[in-house]
Parts: C-alpha cells; structure tokens; sequence
C-alpha cells in the first residue's frame, strides 16, 4: 500500500491528504436541513448530513489526491450511526481509487492492539470464515505502550501489504508536554535527547522489518507546525513516509514543510483538512458561496499543491 | 461518578471491575454455535456471540462488583456490528445499576479529543437537540498528546460529573520503553526522574480541577504488574483513584497490590479480565464445564475479591 500510496503521489504530482473531519460546524446548513428532514435532529440525522457532506467533497476533489484521512473521531461522536457513515466513507473512497489513512491513533496492549489492527487494517475469524470490519488501508497508532503494542499492527501491515503512521511528534500546542522531555540515552553515555527522537529511532528500527519497494509500511505523524524538528526526524528514519499535519487551519504554511521532504521529493504527505473541507467559509474562497461547498474545497486543493509545489521548487532551487 | 464508584465499593466490599473484553476464543462453543445458527458466520453473528456471552456473565456477577470494563477493541474488531453490542453491553450493564469504564484510550489534538469526549462521556448538539452517544461513565484516555488532548476530557467530566483513568504505567511487558524513560527535571536541577512519574504529576495536577468528595474525577492507570511504581504513584498522585489491570492473566497477584491503595482502604480497583470471563478454562474452575461458564465466572470473581480482602487485611495486620 505504500508503494500505492506513492504511486498515486507521483501521478496527481499533489503530496496531499484531505483530512474528512467533518465537525457540524463546518456542514452547510442547506445539507444539515436535508438530513434532518428525513432523520430528525438525532445521531441518525447527523450522520446523515456527514454522509451528504463528505460524498460531495470526495466527489469534487478525488481526482486530485492520493488519499484522504478520515478522523474517526468525528464519526465516534455520533455513536455507531456516526460510525456507519466512517465505514461507507472509507468503502466510498475506496471505490474512487483514493488511499485511506484511518485515523484512528489506536494502541493498546498486545492482546488488544491485536483486535484493533484485525480491526482496521485486516481480518477477524468468526467461525471458520475471514471477515473485514472497516477495513483502511492505512491507520495512525499512539506508541505510548511501547513495543508490544505495535507489534500486532506490524504482523497485519505485513500480511495484508497495509500501513501504519505512529504518532511521533504531533501538531499540537502542547504535545511537548511529554514529547519533547529530554530523556537520557540508554547507552549510558549521559548524552540527553528529546522522547520524540527514541520514538523516532523506534519507528524506523520498526519500519525496517516492513520494507516497501523504497519506503517502509511504518511512517510517522510529525506535525507541519514543527518543522525544525520535522528535519532531524526526516534524518532520522530516513525510510518512513512522514503524514504531516498541522498545514493551513492549525498554522503550518508550504514553506515549513521542505524539511519534511527527502531529496527524492518523496518521503512526506501533508493533510489539510478544515483549510479543504470548509474552505467555503475562508474570505478567499466566499465567492463560491456556501451552496457550492465542494467547489471551493476544490480551489483549496488546487492551492494547496501549489502552495507545496513551490516550496518544493524553491528549495531545489536553492540547493 | 467517582462518588459513585466508591460508594459503590464500599457497598459489595470489592475494589474489582470484571473487564469485558470478550475475545472469540473465550466464548464457549455452544454460545458461538446458536449466534452463527442465527446469523451466519458473520460480523453480525460474532457480535451476536458477544452479546450473549457477555450477557449471561454481567447477570451471573453484577451484584458482587460495582464496576465493568468494557475493552472496545474487542468490539471495535467485528466493525460497526462489534460496536452496536458494544454500546448494547454498555447500556445493559448500567441498567444492572454497574458504573462502566469505556476502556478506549482514546486522545487527540484538543478538536478532536473534544468529539471523543463528547462521543463517549458526553453529549453532542444536532440541531437544536443534544444527543448521547456511547454514554459511559468512565473513560480511560492515553496523555501522549499532552495537556490540550485532555483538557476536552476534563471539561465534559466537569458538566457530567462522570471521569476519566490516563494512562501513567501500563500494565504491558514493553511498557516500559517510553514510559520508564529517564527525564530531565524541568526546573533544571538535574534531576532525573522516569517519565510515568512525570505523567502521574500532570495527573495529580489535571485532577485537583475536579474532585469528587473524596477522590478526583481524573485517575490513572497503573498495572498491577508494576507493584513498585505503583507505590511511588500512589505517594504522586495521593487523590487520584488507580485503575489497576494486569491482575490474574497478566501475571499481578493480591499481594502486589496492596500498594496501590491508601491507608482509607480506597484508592484502587482492580481489573481482571479473561481471569474472569474466561475462568471456565483455568484447571481450578474445570469442574462447572463450558456450559456453565457464567457460574464459574462468579466463582473466580468471589475467589478475587478474597484474595484482594486477604491482601489489605495482611497490610492492615502488619502497620
């Protein structure tokens, strides 16, 4: 699936992933008010409106991208109604050729960790039959249970050709809370380092068990907001494909994100998400109007490869 | 909520949660036998499975224990399916008057760790109408993120008055690989302490913004296969109430966990999972046969609940 994943960057020349995190605040109230009609003011209608709202925006811009990156979270709030919606938008995008990065930021024990990678990136045996509960290509998975925890995502990645993206340093105001804490070698040499780098170092020793054609199956999450910090991960898993977020709404701009980048112009893919799917609501895009949501979603991804596309540029430029 | 979790305790005498995580291969063969009769061998007839072992164990034992753990990966595996019974089993058990820990371990950038709090703890606006989701009472959240990924937790534990159990020390053989990690002090004395101590401030700290009468509604993991960290966190975070797994199964006995409670009695609940639900296959248990799996469950359950009391009185005898 990496190697898909790339093959799809390189054909679209776009690194980009849309974030499908569907807060009520950003759907339309035309498309709210259809969903409502019919369901009621209830999870169910919710849902709904998700289901209409993501449909429309998958359809504008599927041709443009790789992938997109669903949060679970977004659909969890509304329950299984919201998670019946989550499982038709990944078997939709699916169908129209995207990647789909789940994210879903499990990790657990073994056992568990177990069940969430059968979960959502293999199979669970019921009886003697095999069967695919929702089924990404990809999902995002928290390392803060070590080894163990991540190993079963491992096993699966490997046996269905899928991917993980552990979370390494994320886009979050405070995520150098713990993060960042300088955490003292373990070769005894009393040299300090930030806990993002031992994770960083783990993910690339867990990522050479899981090779692709040139990158592994095991990326990071490094957030765009970062990005001197983005540079000494790239260095340091050198293999692992980097899922950046953090661009446009949480602040990150095209310019930070050259360092995320390898030589080979491959090696990171950026999500933007709110920036695309309520670009409708940014003052650039207020001409489309509110009804032409899609449309503007649109223009944002247009922009936003170009955005990178020139960076990218500059920086050859440059060197 | 934590107000109810000890009265709770107080009442059946047993600091025990039975941890609901019913893997496929616990459940006995007739049980799986009549699901797939029904349902085929399916999501659907797994979930089935799932519900009708689950059932007959909360009706065998819910009047010994104040509290259940429902592990959603167990659930999460059989897709949206796994999760309909999930949310079945959550409603059913706190119809049985049983305060549920929605074992999650979820956590996120502030946006979205605030649709997961509302997903499971709270409540999330459609329209006009606020609607629940999963509902439970309790939820357990992983701290990688740091601060801002539960600050959305804390406020939902605020207005509902329900809690959450972060992460500290897991109860896993490489939990120590991040987590054991030796940090720098950050007053800058040098000092260097490992990283679940410094977890388990922040706990103590994201706790005293929300106590319960006598306890916080925040809490913390720590397994019960870690008894020495267990007595330094106790010491860390004196108010906050430790959800402690790794029981029977995983290796922890009675006497381990004496030093997870404070000298009121009160302080920690221990999870067992499989030791439970699945006593029917343990030696000792033998003799009530598969058929009978839900009385050998009430059994192992009484067996626990004395070895703990033994445990307590010991330390009790000994001061």
């Amino acid at each position: 699936m990496i190697n898909k994943l790339i093959a799809k960057i390189q054909k679209t020349q776009a690194p980009i992933v849309v974030g499908l995190d569907p807060a009520m605040k950003f759907i339309p109230g035309h498309i709210q008010k259809k969903a409502f009609a019919e369901y009621g003011e209830t999870l169910r209608g919710a849902a709904e409106a998700v289901w209409l709202y993501n449909k429309a925006i998958i359809d504008a811009v599927y041709d443009l991208i790789p992938a997109v990156k669903p949060q679970i979270a977004m659909y969890e709030q509304f329950g299984v109604e919201g998670l019946i919606v989550f499982q038709k938008t990944v078997e939709y995008c699916k169908k129209k050729d995207l990647v789909v990065i789940g994210d879903v930021k499990r990790g657990d024990i073994g056992s568990t960790s177990e069940a969430y990678a059968a979960g959502h990136l293999g199979q669970v045996q019921v009886g003697n039959t095999m069967c695919r509960g929702f089924d990404e290509d990809f999902a995002t998975v928290n390392p803060y249970l070590g080894s163990d925890g991540v190993q079963p995502f491992l096993k699966v990645c490997k046996e269905e050709k899928k991917g993980i993206f552990v979370l390494v340093k994320t886009s979050n105001p405070s995520s150098g809370e713990f993060q960042d804490r300088l955490v003292e070698a373990a070769d005894g040499s009393g040299g300090k380092r930030p806990l993002y780098e031992i994770v960083g170092e783990q993910v690339a020793a867990w990522g050479a068990e899981c090779m692709g054609d040139s990158y592994s199956y095991v990326g990071a999450v490094v957030g765009a907001t970062y990005p001197e910090q983005g540079r000494i991960l790239r260095a340091i898993m050198p293999k692992a494909f980097i899922l950046v977020p953090g661009y446009g709404a949480q602040g990150g701009k095209g310019a930070d994100l050259v360092h995320f980048f390898n030589e080979d112009g491959l090696g990171a893919i950026v999500n933007s998400s709110r920036g695309i799917i309520a670009a409708y609501r940014q003052e650039q895009y207020a001409s489309y109007g509110e009804e032409n949501f899609a449309d503007a979603s649109r223009a944002a991804v247009l922009a936003m490869k170009e955005d990178i596309a020139q960076a990218l540029a500059a920086r050859t430029k440059g060197a």
